[in-house]
């Protein structure tokens, strides 16, 4: 048997487009942009659409115990490990239509394609609509792929929103079983490859004009919460050096924030995403406040070093003041670099369509940080216009959405006969 | 006929301490601290008391059309200016005991102190407790008295609290005639003085070890209020040259505040009291952020460029971060200078008594600044520990409180004589 030549493997555009507007319709008519948040009634009747999409496309397709919409298109050898693409169909509140959205609509119109051109690959095909990638109120992303890769466990379960409901318990109400989820981890025998198609959600591909982005690797956090007491003062009375302003110190926390992240030598964003105060007035010196920060890069010893920094000016600068400052440092991923072999595939399928490409970090998390447990991981990345992303104003134009299925399929199809 | 000699006139300063403990019995139990704000429960079951305690102490007492407790103890000569003196009974929410109270208190101690040494001024002795001073949900401080200067406007009154209510409802519900307090303006020849002894609320008479401030001038205040706007970015994609966030430009201008506070050459103090954001979350630029500050200073010329600077700072500093920014400048009140001839009259009256006693700037505002608009105005300061006011551990010994109303005293016997 001969294997179709790759170039004639061309996705239908319109159709995989239409199937993104379709799913972009069933969301929380009440919220701006596109909502449609993991447990929400609009994302439970997404996944009936998703499920029935997959089946359309002739996956065998079912809902397993953490709530992935999995399918499956068989192999000729039912014995060799899968190859697997997907993403995720959640979306943050006033989110966009993109995000998530490309891999999981991509890798069906792959299969779709695979199909109508009589490819069939060795290994089964898998195709995977993770549950719940995007932050929660239990503060667990990836909720799906930790499950699949075994990295779910009980303490996440626990985990409570900010009105006491556990997370074990959202996903009963959701129609899940918490207890299997943690239990059903699938064994790397089970994975050959994962390679997920993802919008790149940032402004560097088409900032360069170009069109597939090659991931090295995904970014790690870190998560700091520093909070400062300070003393309550008459903001009329007390002279400037006699007070120990909690805000202010902040605001130093904030600068110092910003300038480590300035400083990353090869790959680094720092960010204060929040900051709260207490109740706040014209005329009283702030006697406490609250910043959120987080440290992104692919360089690991740059990440814990800058984590490390921060902290230490932000003390010493707290110090200085009078403030009391207690930091809290949380480890939320550490970085996940891609397969040197996935990121060669992925590069060869552009360069024999003739697309160009650049190899970029993956500032954001994914389902694929968790999947890398589980075989070898890459991702493939095309143009957010403006590098707008989790807001209604994301988008990307089909003909990047095209060629970014095209070297999809191109790379499982390279992936299988490797 | 001879006047007594002043050092003769000593306070009980057991009875006066009572008067104060017992006032504070009247407060919201449910708030800490000591809560009896405007238009409050606590403060409507507070005026008959204090009402009552005018009359106990001899004084012909009554309320006003604006709320005010104004008590007359008849001079030799109904045609003569009266002699004023007095304060506030209202508190912040969790304030003290001590912010306004000992100036009503000492008030009424001092009258009785003349009545039982058998002095009779030859001017009327007017002790007034102002409705309202402290700064309310509506934005209008110091109510009372702006009624009785004849600048409470209706404007003020229109003013609504966040629940979208009047100023005038709700002093009508408080059993006031909004109307008539906007009309009841007394005249200049009405006043021929207004005292005011108060605490300082801050460290400078403590720090000094000094028992007696004279006020030199209550502070001007400047409000500021800056709303910048940026773009909501993915905080692991938008690399850091690349963002426009509105946080880190607030943070910025809390700084550019507190510099310009701390370049005043005579006197000056600015807080930035509050921020708000947006929803803000670990892993999203901030688009939205608001700050609230005021700027204040007794030196008039220092106090409009030092605004001018700090807006000019601020602007250009989120100009370089393409971040948008709208300052609202809001003059809230001119420096108040205390009559020169009424700070001499306090000196001597605290040298006579053997007293120490220093200059001092009023940084908060007082009632004194709008009954400047009627005659002399000076006020007294005694010693605030640590500084501390507007929260619950605000404390003034009660030897200071004794020195205080006795040098107010002597003020008032001296202001009759002049």
């Amino acid at each position: 048997m001969t294997q179709p030549k790759i170039d004639v493997l061309v996705p239908d555009s319109d159709r995989m487009w239409a199937d993104i507007m379709e799913l972009s319709s069933i969301v929380d008519d009440r919220s701006p942009g596109w909502s449609r948040e993991v447990f929400s009634e609009p994302y439970k009747a997404s996944r009936d659409w998703t499920l029935q999409r997959m089946r359309d496309a002739g996956l065998e397709a079912s809902i397993d115990a953490a709530g992935n919409i999995v399918g499956r298109l068989a192999g000729k050898n039912p014995n060799a490990p899968a190859i697997m693409t997907g993403s995720h169909t959640d979306t943050v509140h006033s989110g966009g239509r993109f995000d998530g959205i490309v891999g999981v609509m991509g890798a069906i119109e792959a299969a779709r394609m695979l199909q109508e051109s009589g490819t069939r690959l060795t290994s089964d095909l898998i195709v995977v609509d993770f549950l719940g990638e995007e932050a929660n109120p239990f503060g667990v992303s990836c909720i799906g792929s930790r499950a699949i890769a075994g990295v779910l466990d009980p303490t996440h379960l626990e985990r409570q929103d900010a009105d006491g409901v556990s997370m074990a318990a959202a996903m009963a109400k959701f129609g899940l079983d918490p207890a299997a989820a943690v239990a059903m981890a699938w064994k790397p025998s089970d994975v050959k490859s994962y390679i997920e198609l993802h919008v790149e959600q940032g402004p560097m591909l088409e900032n360069a004009g170009t069109e597939i982005g090659v991931v090295t690797s995904i970014a790690g956090i870190e998560r700091l919460m520093a909070v400062f007491t300070g003393r309550a003062d008459h903001a009329g009375t007390t002279p400037m050096d006699q007070r120990a302003d909690a805000l202010i110190a902040a605001a130093e926390a904030i600068l110092t924030v910003e300038r480590v992240g300035c400083g990353a030598p090869i790959h680094g964003v720092t960010t204060t995403g929040k900051i709260a105060t207490g109740q706040g007035a014209f005329n009283v010196v702030p006697d406490s406040s609250t910043i959120w920060a987080e440290i992104r890069s692919i360089d690991p010893s740059w990440l814990s070093g800058a984590r490390r920094r921060i902290a230490d000016q932000i003390a010493e600068d707290a110090a200085k003041r009078g403030v009391e400052v207690a930091i809290d440092l949380l480890n939320d991923q550490d970085p996940v670099p891609a397969s040197q072999s996935m990121q060669d595939t992925v590069a060869r399928a552009a360069d024999s369509l003739g697309l160009s490409w650049a190899a970029v970090p993956s500032g954001a998390g994914h389902d694929a940080a968790h999947m890398a447990h589980l075989g070898s991981m890459g991702m493939i990345f095309i143009p957010s216009r403006g590098g707008r992303s989790h807001c209604p104003d994301e988008w990307t134009d089909k003909e990047h959405l095209g060629s970014g299925v095209q070297v999809l399929t191109s790379t499982l199809i390279n992936l299988d006969q490797a």
